[in-house]
């Protein structure tokens, strides 16, 4: 089974409405709740792709009551461990007729030492009989920085590899305890290196020629973006995708870098970057060599983009996405 | 007990964000959720008072079970018959810089016919115990417009008064069935008449001395809306009290007409018209007069939109408001 660690999820609320007033009373024409948090997305991939998968998280009070029972009727296997506090909501008001998107994400739920060490009881238990682990998300407070180099560690003890994607202090800690793969985007990536870093792809497309040091520069530009992806390899990751929204993905790993572009579709980012990691850590447990990984992986992000749901994806569209996407190698272009 | 009917309650969620970005991502800086509704609101005022309260209402997943355990915890009686549905939500966001206020109602449930009549004999259990029952705010999908007639009806052969406050058809075919009270706003008086109503204020304050027709316009216009009060009398309530925000209450009963006049304060309407239920309905059942009945509820009204909380008051602003209220008889102005 991958076991997936959701600490911070929520209950994602949507609104639809026909011209928001602002600063009145509006009657939505559609309201959904539906489980969310990036953990929740990785778990709903991957059964999708027909992987046993488990999540195991924190949730408290109604609201962590209400994702339980939506994931119990989407058929993914969840176990929580009960909070005091109650478990956050996001709420998306879609303004049908501006196609403007607001969204509010109320602050996650404090988490007690007890609590984590139930979790972590939890946590170990199911360890052995993981294929393995997904770390994903931000860290409810309550929880140090390096919660997440802890359970990468309690994994690797148990044999177990560690797919990490997180950002900030609890990627830097993270990346130090040795996970199979971290998959920072770019922005995460140049937080860690405490630099701009940019990505012109190679054939200048997407406006993107006449970037200044033009076609020489896109090129210093690229090894900027690898050699800071090396670096999270040499501080312990072993293996680091970087995630390019349009541009696709960028592995450097043990067994050599490649770069996997799709076709560029429009849609809505959102859950993307949840589905790469699906898709990487479903190869891993497959054994898939890189080169398939980084397709899968990133055929499953553009058919998530282009879905109207965060989290979900057509079979066709994730069968198109797979023909169209290309990998080569990189870092001789 | 004074039995409420809660037929659509909510579970009212609220943000306040410093500067919202209305097409971006915002954190709020703080969240709530609370119980709400017309009823939930008239049952907490009567609490608040002392009043021995029994919300009886129509809930439903997970929605309706936070309503539950927050009114336990609040320490209001409640006992719902589940639906199968979700109870619905509303949001508010507070923009804390520009002081707008957006809301979202979502939708009630629907409710089916078997569980309306699970409703129905929980109702007629606790109708030999009631003081008397208090019907308010819209009804829910599923539910004809004479659900409210039907309970006035039943509480009539149990000897119960009933007060509603709702508009529409449920306004005027629950006005058939007797009530001893209806509490109707302007606006909703208006549409039982047909015609448009306006109050100005006998002494030309807040800036209506220049409305069409002058003090003998406003006279007539003071008139027409103690006609239309006067006609729901005629068509079977026993007494209506109008509200009329900043301008009080009109009651026109069948011992005389009064209008009660609160010192005008800033604050915030939402939940000032269910005070004013409250109070009217604790004068009911300890058998206060007329004048007495109306000053206790003007002043709830008050006290309550001064209150930074829909629902709530404070005891100094209640005791204060109540030493301003002027109460004195209507139609002779």
């Amino acid at each position: 089974v991958i076991t997936i660690v959701a600490l911070n999820p929520a209950l994602d609320v949507t609104h639809h409405v026909d011209g928001v007033d602002w600063a009145g009373v509006n009657r939505p024409a559609a309201a959904s709740a539906t489980p969310g948090g990036k953990g929740v997305n990785v778990a709903r991939t991957l059964r999708a792709l027909g992987a046993e998968a488990l999540l195991l998280g924190l949730a408290g009070g109604s609201t962590g009551a209400a994702i339980e029972s939506a994931l119990g009727a989407a058929g993914v296997p969840a176990a929580f461990t009960r909070l005091a506090a109650e478990t956050r909501r996001t709420f998306a008001v879609v303004d049908t007729r501006s196609s403007d998107v607001a969204i509010f994400n109320e602050p996650g739920p404090p988490v007690r030492p007890a609590e984590y060490r139930e979790f972590l009881a939890a946590y170990a238990a199911v360890l052995p009989r993981s294929a393995a682990v997904v770390l994903s998300g931000s860290l409810p407070a309550g929880l140090p920085p390096d919660a997440y180099a802890g359970l990468i560690r309690m994994a690797a003890e148990a044999g177990v590899p560690a797919v990490l994607d997180t950002s900030g202090d609890p990627l830097t800690l993270g990346v130090a305890a040795g996970p199979a793969i971290v998959k920072p985007n770019l922005a995460e990536l140049a937080a860690t290196a405490g630099r701009e870093l940019r990505w012109c792809a190679a054939d200048g497309r997407a406006g993107r020629a006449d970037e200044p040091g033009g076609p020489a520069g896109a090129a210093a530009d690229r090894a900027d973006v690898a050699a800071a992806a090396g670096k999270l390899r040499a501080d312990g990751a072993r293996a680091v995708v970087v995630s390019m929204s349009a541009d696709g993905l960028l592995a450097v790993t043990g067994e050599g870098s490649w770069l996997a572009i799709p076709r560029p579709v429009a849609g809505n980012p959102t859950g993307a970057g949840d589905a790469v990691v699906a898709g990487l850590t479903y190869g891993l447990t497959l054994g898939w060599p890189w080169p398939e990984r980084l397709r899968h992986a990133a055929a499953l992000g553009s058919a998530t983009a282009v879905a109207p749901v965060a989290g979900e994806f057509s079979a066709s569209d994730y069968r198109q996405a797979l023909d169209d996407v290309r990998v080569q190698t990189a870092g001789r272009d």
